[in-house]
């Protein structure tokens, strides 16, 4: 509901809003008074050129992303303009949960990954950004980043999708299924008509036991590492971190962002030809996976890495998997934020 | 309920079945006029030393591991007797479905790893068995596996675990909550008091979608591997084999197994340590693992065979994953035969 205080500046963090107008969704339905959650950081240069676009995971607003933001990191605001668009459907921009009218909650359309970056894309002409230095983020992230880069290559020089992929696995599709279902399975669910969102606890807490198992690699169970981050426990580990995330959040704004996940797919630029499709990218791209993932595993970024013409892939062994993103881990932290200086470092 | 038709010979084949008596589980309960089911190939030698058990996995009968006994094979019925226990809670031997009494369906008592191979220690013994050549069992069957070596070092010449462990580990643990969890989500399976398995279908076919989603490898899906085995679509995939297997099973004997499972732990008989009680074993033992189980992977299984004095370690790099077992891929069926084949060439 609209009343959820989860989606305020209160806990994400102040964040400027810009307004789409009637935004048409790929799938034909019309948000009419859409708007886009965003924060920037340093200024746009004379040349409109130094723009860098850091789009945003599931779940996760620009919060989450904003500790790769800072003086002497890659993303180093006194050389760029950082923007982080959030996701529509995340809850900061137009939501199932914050929409007004026939599409509001469970009535709201589908939303794709190309709705996505075509509105962020809006937001950076009204910026006025002319060339895009670097488009990178993480899992959905990627998705926005390959979709960024293939949807308009002549203005994004160089991309680098982490542990993310240009088309929806049939693996990864079927994880997606696996944690909806968990969301749904619970009866207060009520196809998406529950009052408020909290009445769904225990379907939010199934789905967050479900990231969790797939999220971090067996090695960091069984070797027992959550012990090295403040975690009592595994059911501490699981309940502190994972049910925490996840607990807040508003379900049909979840479901809304799995259904955008499941559907990624760049090859719709191509009459379903992956490889036309990566093809038509122009960027210099760095493809980043972890080696433990069991959302999106190596051999699956690999494949699409070796369809990107002079790309490269920078593989990262972290025991935390899909999660290594976070960069609890100070080491995965520092080859993230490394390959990103490498890119941004070459010559275009 | 006692009436599911499921659990007969009809759809397993022929079984024996050994009456127990008032069998006294680990937990303190007394399961009154329990019984085991079971199938035997070949005869007993006048040594009465050429028995092989060979205990099932999860959810699995005597007839899921049937493939692996013929001649030429290496569980040979003309050189060995060959002794298949169904598991205690596995819907032939006595289970939640069949118990009548005061245990009967939800109120069905803890049953541990421990409990179903003293039963079959009982068992073999009324066979007239002195020692076993090997014992080798799958999952489950290889969480039987090292309870026999451990438990009885005196007459257990060899063993060969199969993609399971002596310990169930933290994140095979988490796996086990996660599928119950899916199955308990069901509004029909009501604590356990449904009248019909059947009404659980719902929490059966999501219970069904996770095992698949662990149960192969992320390049199973992603290669499509589905089409060299029969299957239309991903979607017939997991219908018409995943489903399929779980909907006629009964919830109460699923969630009996899958406790047992996850309560596996052979250094209950070493104060809780693990190495101290695989010191005991004195089988020649090979452990089996999958090269990508997402159930139990490799590091796990290392970690064990490491403790195991003079045990070697044989890794099947099938994209079958943890359901390498299967033997669906020829390859797997040849790996593990042969394996065990050598296993029980070795002098002891």
């Amino acid at each position: 509901m609209s009343g959820n205080m989860f989606y305020t500046a209160k806990q994400h963090g102040e964040f400027e809003v810009y307004e789409l107008g009637d935004f048409v969704l790929e799938e034909g339905a019309t948000l009419r008074g859409a708007s886009l959650a965003y924060t920037c950081y340093g200024k746009l240069n004379e040349q409109a050129d130094n723009a860098i676009v850091f789009p945003v995971m599931f779940s996760g607003t620009h919060a989450a992303m904003a500790p790769y933001v800072g003086e002497g990191l890659a993303l180093d605001p006194n050389e760029y303009l950082i923007v982080i668009p959030n996701q529509l459907g995340g809850g900061l921009s137009t939501s199932p949960h914050n929409y007004q009218g026939t599409y509001q909650a469970n009535y709201f359309p589908d939303v794709s990954i190309g709705d996505d970056v075509r509105a962020q894309h809006q937001l950076i002409t009204h910026l006025g950004v002319k060339r895009i230095k670097l488009v990178t983020g993480w899992s959905m992230g990627a998705q926005q980043t390959y979709e960024w880069a293939v949807r308009y290559p002549e203005i994004v020089e160089r991309a680098a999708p982490i542990s993310g992929t240009a088309k929806t696995t049939p693996h990864c599709a079927l994880f997606v299924d696996v944690f909806s279902n968990a969301l749904k399975s619970d009866p207060a669910w009520d196809n998406g008509k529950y009052q408020q969102s909290s009445e769904v606890e225990i379907g939010l807490r199934q789905m967050a036991q479900i990231f969790a198992m797939m999220g971090a690699s067996q090695n960091f169970y069984n070797d027992e590492l959550w012990k090295n981050y403040g975690f009592s426990s595994q059911g501490d580990f699981l309940k502190s971190l994972w049910e925490n995330w996840f607990l807040p959040m508003d379900p049909n704004n979840l479901l809304c962002m799995a259904k955008k996940w499941r559907s990624g797919d760049v090859s719709k630029h191509s009459d379903g030809d992956l490889s036309a499709a990566l093809a038509r990218i122009t960027a210099k791209v760095t493809v980043i996976s972890f080696e433990k993932d069991m959302f999106i595993s190596p051999a699956d970024c690999l494949k699409e890495q070796q369809m990107i013409s002079g790309s490269e892939l920078v593989s990262i062994p972290s025991p935390w998997g899909h999660f290594s993103m976070l960069g609890v881990n100070p080491d995965d932290f520092l080859a993230i934020d490394s390959a990103l200086k490498k890119l941004l470092k070459i010559e275009v």
